[in-house]
């Protein structure tokens, strides 16, 4: 018998799996950018945004129960290459005036990176009937949004703010 | 002596070479999604894109000229991975009513790196004082944002023919 190919339901398995993996590594990615953030807000920003993704995670288990699966993170190549460049950025321009302008567009990466993922699941779920698993996904999804938001009003202010001491 | 850190310049060059490297492998990966789309509007929505990034890598080069550097790549592995991702998905998903939903989702990964890159870009062009860059950064993240906007509607019109499909 010819196997069955996949449906919906399996690639939003699938992509949950993906993102739940991306969140675990961003979790840990995130005291290391704090750690390196010479600005005093987006050291905040960093700190804040990582008392999100916990709860982030959470939200991705109680997707995992409703879809009635094991939360299971699928090795993501996307966000292994994102947080790659980001350490470089880190390790490059140590010391730089430039360093947070960096740290801030490898977190806007990331969180393009989630924003594409979430938007897409919280699509399938509406599909897929999941109503409720629907609402989680917008939540993170706004969050995500904001986080992203809140990075470009700190790139201004962080760029600005190396400009001077540049000039000083 | 020691080494001057590096700079804000430094950082915007080098994240041009990044950016131009991802806008080469999503040219050669573009084909290969218009190919495998089951959809006519994904296909033709994809076929669009081709042209576009076209257009985007010779704004780039322009953006090169204008900094007084020879247009290169410098590999990104953020884009690798997310093409990566990409791939596999239409290996595994090949034959299936799912599989243009999750071009959609492989493209908005894409787009949404793009935006991250172009918006940060834009914002350094503009402290460094350069203002034509600038606008060149300016008009190809609108077409991105565009873009995105586009699948997203797709999405939705690609997961109902599927569920249709279905239950036919």
């Amino acid at each position: 018998m010819a196997k069955e190919p996949k449906q919906l339901d399996e690639l939003f398995h699938d992509t949950l799996k993906d993102i739940y993996y991306a969140e675990k590594k961003i979790l840990s990615a995130l005291p290391k950018m704090a750690k390196a953030a010479q600005n005093d807000d987006l050291r905040a920003a960093f700190e804040k945004h990582h008392i999100e993704t916990e709860g982030q995670i959470e939200r991705l288990e109680q997707v995992f129960e409703l879809i009635e699966e094991k939360p299971q993170g699928k090795k993501c190549a996307a966000i292994e290459g994102i947080l790659e460049e980001g350490q470089e950025i880190i390790k490059e321009f140590k010391g730089s005036p430039a360093l947070d302008a960096g740290l801030v567009s490898a977190a806007q990466a990331v969180e393009h990176y989630e924003i594409a993922r979430y938007g897409t699941l919280r699509t399938w779920a509406e599909e897929l009937g999941l109503n409720e698993a629907k609402d989680l996904l917008q939540e993170t999804l706004d969050q995500e949004e904001a986080t992203d938001q809140a990075l470009t009003e700190l790139a201004e202010s962080v760029v600005n703010q190396e400009a001077q001491a540049e000039a000083a």
